[in-house]
C-alpha cells in the first residue's frame, strides 16, 4: 500500500500543489495565481482549497507542507515575516488554520529550505550529507544539510545565505544591512545591471531581444544575450558569477561541504554555473581539504523544488513522529 | 568509581595537558614549551611523554584528545596542514604514532573546534543548543554548535570563521584570498595598528605602556589603554569590534544561533565584547527571528580551553563507541 504527501509552495505569484510518493514521484500537480492582495483569508482558503483538491486525488494522503517565502515559527506553526506580501502576516497561526480547514496535520517551512530538503531527498543532494543548496531567483535563499541533516538553527531560520554580507560598501538590502548577497546577485540586480548598459547606449543583444522596451529585461534576457556571445551580457554575468563566488567561499570556510547545488530561475543558469565552476577553480586557498574537493551541482528540481521539499519534508516528518510513537 | 579523560592541547609556543572528569573538574595540569624545531618525532615524542605523565597522575584514564592548530583528516587520524609550525606536518599518523606510543585511545581535533566542544560540554555554552564559537587570538578560528551537535562538515574542516571574507579590498590572507577575518582582528593585526598610531606621533597612552618599544605592543597593551581611556586605543577596538560584528552578522544570517561565544587571547577582553554588543544592538535588521535573540556571551575557559575540549571530545567518543558496542 502506497503512501502520498501533498506539497504546497506558497508564492508571491502563484500557489504550487504536488502529490508524490515516497519515492519522490510526481503523481499529480496544480496551481493558481495567489490573490495576496484580496488578503490573508483568502489566501489561506486558497491553498486549503489546494489541499483538499489533492487529497481527493489520492487516497492515502498522510498530510501536506506548506512553504512560505518568508520567517515562520515553526514551534508555534506561525508567520513571523513574509516581507513581499502586501497584509501583515506576522501572528498568523497557518498550520492551525490549515490543519482545521483540511483535517490533514500540516507542516511549515521556509521555501528555500523546503527546496535544500527536496534535493536532499530526491534532487541533486543525495550523494552528499553535507551541502548548501543556494536558491538565487528574484531573492537568495538557502537551506544547509550537515550529516545529512537540515540545520534548521535556534529560530528555524538558519540558511539565510542571501543575507551575508558580500561587499560592505555594496548597495542598501532591505534587511537594513548592506551589500548583503541578495542586492547584488539576484534577478533584479542583474536585470538592473543590463538596463544600466542599454541605457548607455552600448551595442548590445540584450537591447534587440527586448526590442528597446527596458520593462521586458530580465535575467533570462541577459542569460540568453551571454549564450549568443553578447559581451555586456557575458560581463554582467562574469561580474555576478564573481559576487556569488565570493558567499561561496564563504560558506565553503565555514561548513565545509561536499557541494554547492545551485537553484532558482537565476541560479540554474549552466551559463553561470560554468562561469562559478571556472572562477573557483583558479582561486588559491590555504584549505584544499575544504575548497578541493567541493562539486558545483546544479538543482534537480527547478519551479517546484518548493513544493516537492514540502512534500518531502511531510513524509519525513510523519515517519519519524511515528518512529517515535513506536518506540514509545 | 570515576572515569579520566586526558587532554592534550598543542600550540606553536606551549602543549598544554590536562586530566579532568566526567564533570569537567580540572584533577591535573601542566605544560611544556614546544620543541617544534627539533622536529616532527620530538614534538610527538613530547606529547606522549605528556600523556604518559598524566595517565599516571591518576588510574580510571580511558583516553586522550589531541588538538593541533591546522587542518586534520579525521578519518586517517593525519595532520592535512600545520601552517605555523617549522617541518611539513603533512601526512603525520598523529593519532596512530600516539596510540602506539601511549598505549591509551587517542582523539584528535582541531583546537578552534576543541575549545568549542569544551564550552558546550563544561562552559558558556551548556545553555545552548545553537552557537557559534569564535576563537580570536594569534588567528581566528571558530566551532559550530548545531542542535548541540558540533558541525565537522565533509572533512572535519567546518567553523573555519576566520576565512570568511569582511572586506574583499582588504589585506591578503595566507589563505589565498584578502580581507579574511584572520587578516583584520585577529592579535597582530590589532597590534599593527597600534604601531601605525605610534609611528604616526599621535598622543597616545600606548606609547607610555611599551616605553617607546614597538615590540613589546600587543593587543593587551591596546585593552589596557583603551580601558584608561586612551582615545587611540579605543578607535582601534572599535574597528576591530566593527570588523568581528560584520562577520558575526553573516555568521547568524547563515546558522541563526542562540549566542555568539568569544574566546582566544583576543576575544575575551570585555572592553572588546561591550563594543562588539553595543554595535550589534544598534543594527537594524530584517530578521528579528535570528539577530533579536542573539547573545553575545565570553567563553569560559581561556587558556585551558583546547585542552579541555580536547579531554571532553575524548569523553564524547568513548561514551558513544561504548554506547554503539552495548547496542551491537
Amino acid at each position: 500500500m502506497m503512501d502520498y504527501f501533498i506539497g504546497i509552495d506558497l508564492g508571491g505569484t502563484n500557489i504550487k500543489a504536488v502529490v508524490v510518493d515516497r519515492e519522490g514521484t510526481l503523481i499529480f500537480k496544480k496551481q493558481a495565481p495567489t490573490m495576496a492582495t484580496l488578503g490573508i483569508d483568502h489566501v489561506i482558503q486558497q491553498i486549503a482549497k489546494l489541499i483538499i483538491e489533492c487529497s481527493k486525488y489520492k487516497s492515502h494522503i498522510k498530510g501536506a507542507g506548506v512553504t512560505v517565502p518568508g520567517v515562520l515559527n515553526l514551534q508555534d506553526g506561525m508567520v513571523e515575516l513574509m516581507p513581499n506580501f502586501p497584509h501583515q502576516w506576522k501572528g498568523v497561526r497557518l498550520k492551525e488554520k490549515l490543519e482545521h480547514a483540511t483535517s490533514l496535520p500540516i507542516y511549515l517551512l521556509n521555501d528555500a529550505r523546503a527546496a535544500a530538503f527536496g534535493e536532499k531527498k530526491f534532487g541533486s543532494g543525495r550523494p552528499y550529507e553535507h551541502f548548501v543548496c543556494m536558491v538565487i531567483g528574484t531573492g537568495v535563499g538557502g537551506g544547509i544539510v550537515s550529516n545529512g541533516v537540515l540545520l534548521m538553527g535556534s529560530r528555524g531560520v538558519a540558511g539565510e545565505i542571501g543575507h551575508q554580507v558580500v561587499d560592505p560598501k555594496g548597495p542598501e538590502c532591505g534587511c537594513g544591512n548592506a551589500g548583503c548577497l541578495e542586492t547584488m546577485a539576484s534577478g533584479p540586480a542583474i536585470s538592473a545591471e543590463a538596463i544600466r548598459y542599454i541605457k548607455q547606449g552600448i551595442p548590445t543583444k540584450m537591447r534587440d531581444l527586448v526590442n528597446g522596451d527596458l520593462n521586458q529585461v530580465t535575467p533570462e534576457i541577459v542569460n540568453e544575450a551571454a549564450e549568443h556571445g553578447d559581451r555586456s551580457a557575458i560581463t554582467i554575468l562574469e561580474n555576478t558569477a564573481a559576487t556569488i563566488c565570493r558567499a561561496i567561499l564563504n560558506v565553503i570556510a565555514i561548513l565545509n561541504p561536499e557541494a554547492i547545488i545551485l537553484g532558482g530561475g537565476v541560479g540554474q543558469s549552466d551559463f553561470l554555473i560554468n562561469k562559478i565552476t571556472d572562477q573557483l577553480h583558479h582561486k588559491k586557498i590555504l584549505f584544499p581539504a575544504s575548497l578541493g574537493s567541493v562539486q558545483i551541482v546544479k538543482a534537480h528540481f527547478n519551479h517546484l523544488a518548493g513544493s516537492i521539499g514540502a512534500a518531502a519534508w511531510t513524509m519525513d516528518n510523519l515517519t519519524r513522529e511515528q518512529k517515535e510513537l513506536t518506540i514509545n
